[in-house]
């Protein structure tokens, strides 16, 4: 355990911003020292509920703190830029996903933080989740066998006027309009998730994803990883859900949505869920309800989890960048985690326009 | 209402042609006036049992017999022989799915049967499953606006081990061994559901399946429909079921395994579904539990079902045969369906070789 | 068959009346004449929807109208003077439950129609539920061996506020105020009832009951059943239930409510239910969700029911009661049963009263 | 904390002697120095696991150890022997439930512990389970407001021939024979368990229970507290249960059961549950299941518990005896609890030859 707190800035106070502030709070392990917004009214409010230093321009507060981690949490088209600049700073880095904007920038960052000689930490929060955790142990542990298949899919909403709006400053090549939900936003988190927990990485894919943001469509990528395992993703926001009623859970984590967090204990209608197939057993994991089933020949079990629910992933984040920073761990997820994942998309994109399997760039 | 009953003779009293032989038995529009079977035991049990003249060998049934129907349910390696045979002695067909092993011979039937101024019926038993019926007209009359996507997955089972063995007899490129449940087998229902769900048919697809029967491995299809919707299918079942206890059902209707049919009322535990998404509301079809649940802006409810639940389908599917052959009613599924459905299987099988989108031949 | 429609006059449009109207609408047995109701803008509105001949005196429609069967809706305090009336002038009666306000009135009803020479039929409904009759006859067919326990509870509400409140009228000691629900209006059901399924009649209880409408408190029923049942009722309404969500069911039937019947296939989180247990099997009846299910030792299974779901019982039983009359059929349900249930709620008053067990009169 | 582990001594080493013994293994507060058992097979298979002191003799292991409680677990006519004995030899003891065979024994125990200067601890497991405490504390927060009813029913099995025997050794008035599930063993914990969650006890009672272990039936009771709440307790293992699949749960606690504990995280069918019903809400306890649900007017949650599932609580009853003999803690239950059990169970028997209210002696 380190002797002293990680001293943190943030960037970026919106919707994740915020979450990770709050997260942070309880924290032995950090202290928000500082943080920089735009929007001076969220700034205010937050500062004041923080007790942290506002910074309008990130600029000055790279110049002014001596921060030990800047966490990049501003649109994703500003990501290169602000993780660059902490760099140069001298500041480690955590980014929030997707990394960036395409790959190509993606690896400008990573270059920027070796030449800096800082840590660029990834945030793929869902390797924090306890249901992800555990079913990644148990798996290898060899509770499921081999693992032939992974798959998530959220197919829901309340039809097309009620499809979730992302902004294009999401997409490589994003114009006027909007988008929904789908492998760029949502998705980036399983091609990194599926990968981790089959212990390989994704050779090929082939795949549909929204490459502009417009004309929003169901997306869904097939994953052909490296050591046989396939993963397979579905997303489609614009329709209604087919869960039945009896088939929702009492979720004791959050439910990610623009009203926020769910009350522990509250029933969810239709959680999410990832599946995970194997030879010997499959493990069904409710990542932010918390809970995580297995079934194998001896029928199916809930099984117990440690750590805290959702939010508390982004805490067990931040602590884990601590560790590393201050007591020299391994780096849990570093920036190329990150890079891999803004590939399989690309992949995806190039599949949709070649109509075909697309080898994975550096997969 | 015609003023006599079909007369009708089976070739194959397998699974299937069992099926068709009890499915008949209470209906006031056929009778079984013989049936056909190579091994002596089966078909004398069955005749005693059914009261039908029973043949060792279909040609000397055809011969014997003035039949206005031949069911043919023998293994689809010996459907084109059957088919032609009975076209030739000018007798409508009925014939079982897969239409053939290859669209090459399914062709050939089509063509015979045309020559021979018979009918051929394509065994295209989902479209007479209740829940299925009354889900194509919900979607007719606009209840789910304009279909999004329609999807199926199977993936369970007991591991390895439990995969369910089908002969090589059904693999255009069949050779020693044999393989697991797909796109071939089952699949094929669904490629042939999903276009008349959608009232279109399937443009192209992508997907992996099974050519040989060898290496039996995770099946699946994406199918691109003309009107826009997206079709989708999953298959494995050589692991383990990812369901909750509560997700099951109360079934209605038959579950289809070697042991027979479900008693009407038992709880099933992983009930297969076929779900629907529109623009407007969501389709759970629960085909052999028979239920049908609606999902729009107004909640979730369950819609009644008229008519019989499994294995009533296969009454109702030779009764719509005996409408068209006595009363002119229009045929309700053509060979011609039979040979689309395995159009899209073949087009499955290159997109495999070829790792790319297919156009479907003749689609 | 009869060879004409049972003439019917309706005393009472309020809630239960309607529904009475509502259910005959589409029966081939039946036709409303004619209908009473002193409030004139309800019985405008009805007399326009259904084409009858409106009075604002139940007295001239007795004297305008040649009827067969007068049907008593008007509230409880009222049903001896409609019911004798109707008596002396020689109509047959169907009175709702309860039957009166005391024994000794509902004898009084009864003698009158006797010395008239006509018919008193009360109104049991739940036996015309398809979910309950089912069950009577697999209890009598031996399905769960030999009954030992018959239970209701309805416990639940939205707390002392949410009481649902009935008048006075419906108690012998009525004074200022008004009370919730319990045994005098809805458990006067299951009292018929258990004894029915049982085949037996209740020889003595032990209850908590309101002989005011003051006081409002939880009520329970303990029933010795003549052949050695036991029976059981318990309601409080002025709490909140307990049930989880997933123990909730999709209806097909009513639900009773001030807001009027629930649409066919909608889910309902708390559907009353009554268990019946025996020594080789229990039943779980859904009378108004109309659905029903056994468990013996081959497991839980759901028992298809015939029949149509409330509110279809009334008109299930109009037309027992114009079998009778027209074509002569035995009486299902004399007022006998209307008084023997009266009865059985008295003597729960003198339980309350005297803290022992009590001997129901005349049972 | 205590500076040393308590000293403890158990005798009878049947069922719930090894419950006591296993469940005491991983405490940090006491030690297992002694065991008597005359069962020598029984003794020395425990004694080798365990590393106590085995004894034939319990009267042996009270003159040779110097413990500093006896855990008297052997069959309850036995209790009274065995407790005073303990008591005269200077020993603090914990009885397990019920105290004794009758009041009158209770009484006498309760008078020799005095007199030796010892603490009698009533064996009250329940209220050690984290549900049920959980429970008390959001009703005494005034979670669920005054509480109106509470319930408990266990009504299943297998029927007739799978009831559960238990000795006549538990009944007043055992003769030859044996008898079912009831009030005096399982009831017996509500009945404390009522009153404890209430904050109140009980006053006056109706019931039906078993005074000699003959014919057993159904067994129930009602029970009126003095704070106005009513309790009521139904019991019938001869039959079969009315749950349906969707309405287990999965269990993190033990299921009571000859067959020994669940595993963590197991599906149960028909998991037990205790009903609370307040003006305010209500809580759905799953005692042995280890989960607790509140529904008020925001609907249904589910609330976290901490501490261990069953068979925890018999560690967390030790645990508490170790404090109030080590450190001089409040004793949570003593031996009066027990005697008040037993009286409103008496009462109970009296009820039923009375066929009335019975007010509970000493209550």
């Amino acid at each position: 355990m380190a002797i002293r707190k990680l001293k943190v800035g943030i960037v970026g106070l919106g919707g994740v911003g915020t979450v990770h502030l709050e997260a942070y709070r309880g924290s032995p392990a950090v202290e928000v020292a500082a943080a920089a917004e735009i929007d001076a009214a969220k700034l205010d409010a937050a500062a004041s509920r923080h007790g942290f230093k506002p910074y309008a321009d990130f600029h000055r507060m790279l110049a002014g703190e001596s921060l030990d981690l800047v966490v990049v949490a501003t649109p994703v088209a500003t990501h290169e830029e602000v993780t660059i600049a902490a760099a140069r700073a001298g500041r480690h880095v955590l980014c929030e996903k997707p990394l960036a904007v395409e790959a190509a920038a993606a690896k400008r960052m990573i270059a920027a933080c070796t030449q800096a000689g800082v840590t660029l930490f990834y945030g793929a929060t869902y390797r924090q989740l306890p249901a992800l955790r555990r079913a990644r142990d148990l798996i290898a542990e060899g509770a499921i066998g081999d693992v032939l298949l992974m798959r998530e899919q959220e197919v829901g909403g309340t039809g097309p006027d009620g499809r979730q709006i992302m902004g294009f400053a999401h997409y490589p090549k994003g114009g006027p309009g909007g988008s929904g939900f789908g492998l760029v936003d949502h998705g980036i988190h399983l091609i990194d998730a599926f990968g981790w927990l089959a212990g390989s990485t994704v050779a090929t894919v082939f795949g549909r994803g929204n490459i502009s943001g417009a004309d929003p469509a169901s997306e869904y990528l097939l994953m052909n990883v490296r050591n046989g395992a396939l993963g397979h993703l579905l997303y489609e926001d614009s329709t209604f859900p087919t869960a039945l009623p009896g088939e929702g859970l009492f979720s004791w984590g959050a439910g990610w949505s623009i009203d926020g967090y769910l009350p522990p204990g509250a029933w969810q209608a239709t959680p999410g869920s990832i599946h995970v197939h194997g030879t010997k057993g499959a493990l069904r994991i409710f990542h932010y309800a918390h809970a995580l089933f297995l079934t194998d020949k001896d029928g199916t079990r809930q099984i117990e989890l440690e750590g805290r629910a959702a939010p508390g992933h982004f805490t067990a984040q931040v602590e884990s960048c601590a560790r590393s920073i201050l007591d020299g761990a391994p780096v849990e997820v570093p920036g190329e985690a990150g890079l891999a994942a803004r590939e399989v998309v690309e992949a995806a994109y190039r599949s949709v326009e070649m109509k075909q399997v697309v080898t994975v760039d550096g997969g």
